[in-house]
């Protein structure tokens, strides 16, 4: 199972909530293992999934009836499903045989709301909760859903949730890890498939073009492919272009994809020939930043201690001035999960957090440079999810 | 350039509005060129673009520090620029020698806002608005933020204006034209690199890794991947699995990626072997429905009379009991963009309009048919966008 569970109800019972309402797609998904596609390919469609505390009722999935196949066909562990508005498929039991089509059968046969907010105010209200303290994850819903909630819930109280969904995802199930470590390892492959078109002359696309293609080929979907030579290397989002690539030039990649929803988030760097002196003695900087901070990360750690070793260690190691507002950040079914590694943050390092440890550095108009490793926290340590190093990858022209 | 200006302007006309600010990804990119990727690809992160009436002042682009190289290194037809945000970038006169390093330098030096809201704030400020009527596109602002707005502009009238914006995209530009005309073509050319695949036993997601691959290679990114084998291609939204192809199946494909922010979703249908004379009829009525609202569309033509010609015609060529909601959309940066060709619509359908036009059947336990069309309003009648007809592909098994 995606979901956290045990962290999840803990929650609850410290904010002293009743249920929660996930609305985001990413919370969606998280809550259930029902990727409802209108809302991750669009902003507007709404899918929700309804968690009483422990005892209080069942989860129930409220979706439209356009997406109930989805439902059906996925490995989903929330079995109550309440759909709204209309969608023809025609369908009769004598030719739906197979698991799929009868359970979209069975479920296109269930009462039918009229819309999204109809059907959450029936799902909340059958769960006896109308009265009850409420956790919304407010950031799904359409502008104004909100006041009509609490309209038609008069006496039920209405609290923000998203943050609530946030700390419990920043621990990962074991499932979510062997995702991140799937998808971890196909963006280096990616890479190594982008590398192995670097020559002379060719393009960031040509380089973008071989680092997609090995996404997809591992069942992936392309999102982060910044990839850039040379002075385009320093732009810090780099979309790839027709620069060609120059003997001398560093190739600079900050990417990843989604597999099975999960996202990677990873840096590399490669030069066109032999570095710079400078390149090669801020690249070891940047990577003893990231391995101090390797080293430092185990449960119960403060993030800012982590932040402020990282720091102090590329400025020892090279690069004196060095400045950043964050070392890294955790990901899972968000590119952003929490903690995110600053020096103001007053969070602690968790067992079972999944964290990109990040040192970039970027000198405008000549290169930037950047490790990022995914890794996960372990009793004693970091386990890295990486089959690469971070070292430099130096080509030969 | 995207944006409808003369569009724009007419409806903040109509609306007496004095600016209008865009919030979501595709309003922003829309109104400037400015693809601000984090938007793109998370929920949370805010870019805007504030445009006022002419005569009442300058566009300008609000968005993070971490964000302007993209503002530097994309074609951007708004000059002005505000940023919020500490991002570390190094950077000196003497290395940014480049027009794009040199941009982003220039662009690092202007003032720095604290945050989002009060960058946004400031520009409605200094062009004059505080008094003003401001439409605001209320979908991409985060909960609570239109709110903090109000209290900061009390003077100002806000009113939400993501229906304005969906009014003006439904007109499309030359350039968008363009755009969508490409991407409806990748879409074609991956589903001819699908169909080299399907032989005996190749799995769905044989098909999609094929789909894909091509997508990629035109420099598009994989977004709808809807391809279904047999009893499969009965799920409307079906996702690529390890179902195998076997003789006489259906293969039903409703696709479409982006490429350059613009949207593909076109749908085409194959059998593996012959055909069923009930498949040979059903998909030839499917196809008539949607020649028969292609005959139709023009300049002034009700969306809602389209939709009645081609229900009526799919009934009259062989599916006498055929229902749906709708049989197409406009499609655009946006992949439902208005109109939505249904039977209570009071639209009208306009020279400029790209319309994807569709009449999906589902039989469940059986087989999906389809045909999805991107077509452009001309002055005399719709242009097809794409390369291949709507019959159905028979494979030799």
């Amino acid at each position: 199972m995606l979901l956290n569970k045990d962290r999840l109800h803990a929650r609850m019972v410290e904010l002293q909530l009743d249920a929660v309402v996930a609305t985001t797609p990413e919370n969606v998904t998280y809550m259930s293992g029902f990727w409802a596609m209108p809302q991750w390919i669009r902003r507007g469609p709404q899918a929700y999934v309804v968690w009483p505390s422990p005892g209080k009722g069942e989860p129930e999935i409220v979706t439209s009836t356009a997406t109930l196949d989805l439902v059906a066909d996925q490995q989903i562990w929330v079995e109550r499903v309440r759909r709204y508005g209309a969608f023809h498929v025609d369908g009769h039991p004598d030719d739906a045989k197979d698991p799929v089509s009868q359970r979209l059968l069975e479920l296109q046969e269930a009462l039918n709301h009229s819309d999204a907010l109809s059907a959450l105010v029936a799902a909340l209200t059958d769960a006896g909760l109308t009265r009850a303290r409420i956790g919304i994850d407010e950031i799904g819903l359409m502008p104004g859903q909100i006041d009509m909630l609490k309209e038609r819930l008069p006496d039920a109280s209405l609290l923000p949730a998203a943050g609530l969904f946030r700390h419990v995802r920043a621990v990962k199930t074991d499932e979510e890890i062997a995702r991140l470590s799937k998808v971890a390892q196909i963006a280096e492959r990616s890479i190594a498939a982008a590398l192995a078109v670097a020559r002379k002359g060719a393009s960031e696309l040509d380089l973008a073009r071989a680092f997609h293609a090995q996404t997809v080929q591992d069942d992936a979907f392309p999102v982060l492919g910044c990839i850039g030579f040379g002075e385009r290397s320093a732009l810090m989002n780099v979309q790839p272009s027709d620069r060609k690539l120059r003997q001398g030039d560093v190739i600079r990649f900050d990417v990843g994809g989604r597999c099975r929803h999960y996202r990677a988030d990873i840096a590399r760097i490669a030069t066109f020939g032999e570095p710079s002196e400078e390149v090669l003695r801020c690249h070891r900087a940047l990577l003893a930043g990231v391995e101090r901070a390797c080293e430092l990360i185990r449960p119960g750690v403060r993030v800012a201690d982590v932040f402020e070793a990282a720091v102090e260690t590329v400025r020892r190691e090279g690069i004196g001035h060095y400045r950043r507002n964050h070392v890294g950040h955790g990901i899972g079914i968000d590119g952003y999960d929490a903690p995110s590694l600053t020096a103001t943050s007053d969070e602690i390092i968790e067992t079972g957090m999944v964290l990109c440890i990040e040192t970039p550095y970027y000198q405008l108009g000549r290169w930037g440079l950047q490790v990022e490793d995914m890794v996960v926290v372990q009793v004693d340590g970091v386990e890295r999810l990486m089959a690469t190093s971070g070292d430099l990858t130096v080509l030969s022209p």
